[in-house]
Parts: structure tokens; sequence; C-alpha cells
């Protein structure tokens, strides 16, 4: 099943269940009851599926990624918050501010938790998880640096429109045989399978129920692994998994120009 | 004038304005419309004053703290987000979880934002200052530090619970002229002037609607200065700001023993 999020001619916004080519509103994310006529997709701009109360990103989530930077594998997710306001969907222009500097793409695998959630269990865990969807993580790694005091997680990953999610939430999804890929322009530069993450989902879930209880709609960016790289003005970045699909935006100067 | 949130006997969340001892319902925070007949303060438990979107803090934004830990004045702010289910209010017992360790309050003058802003100008970023209240971003020390190569900043603060915010929202206050106090079981052991911020008010709204655009509702916690220190299960912390008000936390155990 897939979960999707789209705004209509007139400007409503629907969220509900893709079948047929059309959305079925339903009351609430992940909620079996039906709420309104289904709409043609065709009628539809799809927009991210979900506007979280929480955007969460992992670092050092992958073997070959920890490998590669000499970094111990986590027992804990290591893990930052994104602003919910850098939210972006599937079509968006995302602006590159001047003062973001050199910005670089993170293909990942994205979690969308369906129900509260709060010291959970490895079952509770799964059954709290309502599906998956692309996300790209933007960052800006001048503003990472930059000061040599404080490592600037959130604000390199914070920009308005840094945050891509979409085009849907998949169920009924097996994690483990999914591959994360991502286009620029069309030309593949990432791609690495979700079965090398170091915390599957079911565990990062349960253990970031330990820090805070996690409630429906949170995102959780499961951290990306090797070929991340930079983006600049003009190009097309795509996040292709399959199985979910593509999310893809453009990257547009601080003027809006390609 | 003072901006609460309150609950009554029966559940219904009212926010609004207080005058003669009643919450005067409004029909949004910061709006003019009225949106109901008031309610009588003693009828009404208050409930921190605002549900963030955002929950900002600063790090390293007074000068003193900055002299005695030998860091240099940031030029940007230096920030990370708490969790938004972090929030807590007037009277509420906050959970010190196992894994937390060893735990400080910090008490901090909170900005709340009105209106929407993004690369706003200092004149609009002071008029995007609905008001201000008082903050205890509680924090985990053992937690902030717990990996080497990665600075939990955000972990540390995102327990449920540790963001308390209240007990109102002040505006038309004059925030040079305002005193930061801790109280721990009534006994005084923080007091700064937030005249010795490193960046103001309006600085810290200017600069941080260049990384992403803030909305009515979101709060800034704009640092602690000397003097934060661990708290313990049974102990309870008043954060009293003159012109504020106090916003007073009971602190528990895992399990909910003082």
């Amino acid at each position: 099943m897939s979960w999707a999020r789209g705004r209509t001619a007139s400007g409503t916004i629907v969220t509900g269940v893709i079948e047929a080519e059309a959305l079925h509103p339903r009351a609430a994310l992940g909620a079996d009851e039906a709420a309104g006529a289904p709409v043609a997709l065709a009628d539809l701009t799809l927009l991210a599926p979900v506007v979280p109360g929480k955007f969460i990103g992992l670092w050092n989530n992958y073997k070959a990624a920890a490998k590669k930077g000499g970094q111990a594998h986590p027992t804990h997710p290591l893990w930052f918050l994104k602003a919910c306001t850098s939210l972006a969907g599937p079509g968006d222009a995302v602006v590159i501010p001047e003062s973001a500097g050199r910005v670089i793409f993170e293909g990942e695998l994205g979690i969308v938790i369906g129900r509260p959630c709060k010291d959970a269990t490895e079952a509770e865990a799964e059954a709290a998880i309502l599906g998956y969807t692309c996300v790209n993580d933007i960052t800006s790694l001048d503003v990472l640096s930059a000061d040599s005091s404080f490592a600037q997680w959130t604000r390199a990953k914070s920009f308005d429109g840094f945050g891509v999610v979409g085009p849907v939430i998949a169920t009924d999804l097996d994690w483990r045989s999914l591959v994360i890929k991502v286009l620029v322009d069309g030309r593949e530069r990432q791609s690495y399978e979700a079965s090398d993450m170091i915390l599957t989902p079911p565990q990062i879930v349960r253990l970031l129920s330990q820090d805070m209880t996690l409630n429906p709609g949170d995102v959780i960016a499961c951290g990306t692994s090797l070929g991340a790289r930079p983006v600049k003005a003009g190009q097309v970045v795509e996040v292709v998994i399959d199985g979910i699909g593509a999310v893809g935006v453009t990257m547009v100067g601080p003027t809006g120009a390609t």
C-alpha cells in the first residue's frame, strides 16, 4: 500500500492511499477510515507524503561508510534533528542559500512512524513503523564545519528545502531488499544496499523511543553511505528506491536562478 | 500583555490573553480576534504557553560563560533543536530516565515568534518577536559527551519533559532589564542578567531567519550563563524572570519516584 499527500487545483490538501490511479482520502495518516471521494492522481500535485512533527537524521549508520571513515559502529543511534521547515517534496525547487556554501546530497531510506511509541520492545518498534520513503538529507559541508567548537549538524541540514521526502510512504516492504540510489541529471551517483545498515529500522525505532516519544508522522532518515557528493544550482537530484519510487528536486541558486 | 494556555476541567485547551484573573481566548497565538468567553484562571491548569513547531536552543551566548569557558564570541548563533516532544509546563513532573545519567538545569530567556520571518532585517526580526518566556533547557551531561565522534546536543536535550516553558509569554518587555534566576527547592542557584548576551534577541532572530523560515509559536532559548548545576529526583526547579513569572517542575526518577 502507498500513502501519499497531494494538493488539488483549488488548494485542498489530501492525505490518503493510492489505488487505481487515484488518491483515496483517509481520516489521518495510517487510519483505516475513508474521508471523502477519491481524487485522480492526474488532478493532484504530489507533496511530501507527510508533514513530520520530528524529522530525525542518523549519522554513521552504514558499515561501508564507517569502514572508510574509520568510525566505530554505534550501539545507539547518533542522531540530529532537521527543522521541519526544511521539508520539500517531489518536483520542488530547492534554493542553495549563499550562506550554505558547499552543499551535498545524501540519499537515504526514511522510516515513517505510524503509531505513538515510547520505550518500545523491538516487536512494538517494528509495529510502529507505518512504512518507508525516500529522503534526500541535503547538507551544507561549510556550515557543518564552520565553527571548530560546535559541529552545526542541525543548521547544516535545516535550510528551507534541505529535507526532501517522497514520493510516497510504501508499506509492506522488506527493508533488507531495498537499494538506495541517487541520480544527478539522470546519472547514477550513489547506490548502496539498505542491508548494509549498522542499526536496523526496528532497532533504530526501539532505541530512539528510549530517548523520547515518537509520534505518527515522525520521519527518521536512516543515514547515508558512500557516494554522497556536491550538488550545484541547475542540477536535478533524484533519490530512487525500487518499491517506493523516485523523489526529484531541482537545485537553484540564491536568487532562484538555475 | 501576557499570553497563556490552559486546560479546563473538561479537557478543553484554551490559548489567550490574561486579564483580570481570567484567560480571554483568542483565535490564535498573537491574534487580536476574541474566540469565546473568558475562563477564570482558577478553573484552568496552566500548560506551556505555546506548542512550538521548532524549539531552538543556543550555545555560547553569554559573555561571562564564554569568558570562563575560553570560547570566542560567535557572530552567528550556535544552535541546536530540542525535540518538540520535550515540552513541559508549569507544575509538571519531569522524569530523569536511567539512560540520561547526570542531568543539569539551564535557566534561560525564551523568545517566542509571533509572525513568519525569513531573511529578516533587524527591524523585521524585532517585530516578529511576540514576547518572552522562561525556559529550563534541561540537559544530560552524560549523553552530550557519550560519543567522542559526535556531540549529541539534541539527544541530550530532548528527553520527554526536558524543555520546560512558561508560565506565560510576556509582551512589551525590555529584554535588557531582565534577570534570569533559577531556584532549586526554593534556594537561588543561578542568577544572571540578560544584558550580558553576546547576540541580542533581534540579532538572534535576524540571523536564524537566514538559516530557515521562523513561524509563529517557534521558541528560541537564548542560551544559559554561569551557574547551571546538576538536579536530582525529588528536587523542585523553578526558572524565575521578573516581568514574566516562574515556571517550576518537580524532577522524578525513572519509575516516577521522587
